[in-house]
């Protein structure tokens, strides 16, 4: 401990660590391994280690009950999706996971198969979008009286918590599957949005030529018996911004056609005006264990 | 892009820099690579990434423009001594640097040589103590004119900034070296004290089952023409933390005996009351390139 040079500081910082919670001990000792290999690696300057001290500390200090700059840090340089797909690792037949994301709130609404979630002015300027689908277990059997959480973004691109134009609870609900693991909600057709950019992380994106913007997507976290809780989005199919997702969430899986229907019956039948734009997507969860 | 997965998450996350600066694109992709590693080589819970995350935040957020909680991080986990020797590789020759910590201040007083930088009552209670020695260059040259700036703790283990108790500017000094690129001055001899410990950095310590102390130390920056800026410490030979120094700091060749000098002619030589302290340290300089 009295020689610390550059080949002795790693074994020296780890060798001071004396948790009584073993775990502990391996995630701190990996935590300095890794960051001493990354300073080691890019020869760190001095300068080079300021900007980095006041970038973290800028992204603590913009933070608040209401934004959480370091989830977006984490989010954009790949990390939470990466502790996603080691989290739920999952049988090839159940539907992928993606990150949850800063907007989904508590006490969304109960409603009933076919509620239409979309309201307000920008709601009502959408592109009506009837979403459908059947939750199954093992065998692709159906699973009744799974609780779909569901929630959006408008189509200029903004969560009813980012938008006083909205009304409260503005495109999100709670469904239920019935008999035969089925559930259908009216909503309108999302859009692709820009995730907060104007602080550290927007500053870090632009710096390293990045934009923004998420492809559109509905979010539903999905809860059945005896299964993992499922926390996942579809994508559209053919948005600009598949391929470089911000915060990298796409899975091939979880993208999907928002298909334009011009029959008067399907229309009639999901209460909806014809045309409208019509999704299906089937969830297939992972027991539990 | 598409197909994010745990094995393709890394590469997609790199694939999306495209920085101006060829610099930032080798540091990110460190970063992210780096990161990445340390997620998978522990498989990091959702839970443990979640306290990684409020950690991050509380230490951004206890930040202002007195406390740099995430320097304090980054010298708890040896990351800052690392910099530090990555970025002054020297000629073994040469007195080896050391953190700079964060209690230097600007507009420390001009000193002449054998001033006295201890006052206030703190300071009357402590051993008096001499420094002296040499400034030098390339074998072993002296150097004259080479500014020394000097600033350290009180006895109680406080520095003036930290303490209402001492008058502003207490134990810092500025000296400059004479034509034989002497220096002297007299203080009181530092004690070891605890870095603040009462933020996340101190919780941190604290479930890692290490205490917060510094070994006793004055530190030093010097800058002479034509050789690189010297920041180091000299530490207390026999302190109890050399073992252990909560920031990693301690090198062999900058710890040092403080001797208790009995001899009555030393005493009046530099102006000071018998038995007092005394300790010789010479500075070796790095020339520039």
């Amino acid at each position: 401990m009295r020689n610390i040079n550059e080949s002795t500081v790693t074994e020296a910082a780890v060798g001071l660590i004396k948790a009584e919670d073993p775990r502990l001990t391996v995630v701190m000792e990996s935590l300095i391994r890794h960051l001493h290999a990354f300073i080691r690696d890019v020869e760190l300057t001095e300068e080079e280690w300021m900007v980095g001290i006041r970038f973290l500390t800028a992204t603590g200090q913009i933070s608040d009950d209401k934004r959480q700059e370091f989830i977006l840090l984490s989010d954009t340089l790949g990390a939470s999706i990466l502790v996603d797909a080691i989290n739920h690792r999952k049988s090839a037949a159940s539907t992928e996971s993606t990150v949850f994301g800063p907007f989904w709130v508590s006490g969304s609404p109960h409603l009933e198969n076919g509620a239409r979630i979309a309201r307000g002015p920008q709601a009502a300027a959408g592109e009506t979008t009837v979403v459908h689908g059947v939750v199954k277990g093992e065998n692709g059997l159906p699973l009744a009286g799974a609780v779909i959480d569901v929630w959006q973004a408008s189509p200029a691109g903004l969560y009813d918590v980012q938008d006083p134009a909205q009304p409260e609870m503005n495109l999100r609900g709670l469904f239920h599957t019935d008999a035969e693991g089925r559930f259908w909600f009216v909503t309108v057709k999302p859009a692709a949005y820009p995730i907060p950019d104007d602080g550290p992380v927007g500053d870090m994106l632009r710096a390293t030529g990045r934009h923004p913007m998420r492809p559109a997507h509905i979010h539903f976290m999905i809860d059945a018996a005896a299964h993992e809780r499922l926390i996942t989005h579809i994508f559209v199919e053919g948005d600009p911004y598949l391929e470089s997702d911000a915060v990298l969430g796409v899975k091939d899986g979880l993208v999907t056609e928002f298909i334009v229907n011009e029959c008067p019956e399907d229309a009639e039948r999901w209460g909806v005006v014809s045309p409208f734009t019509e999704v299906r997507f089937d969830f297939t969860m992972e027991p539990v264990g």
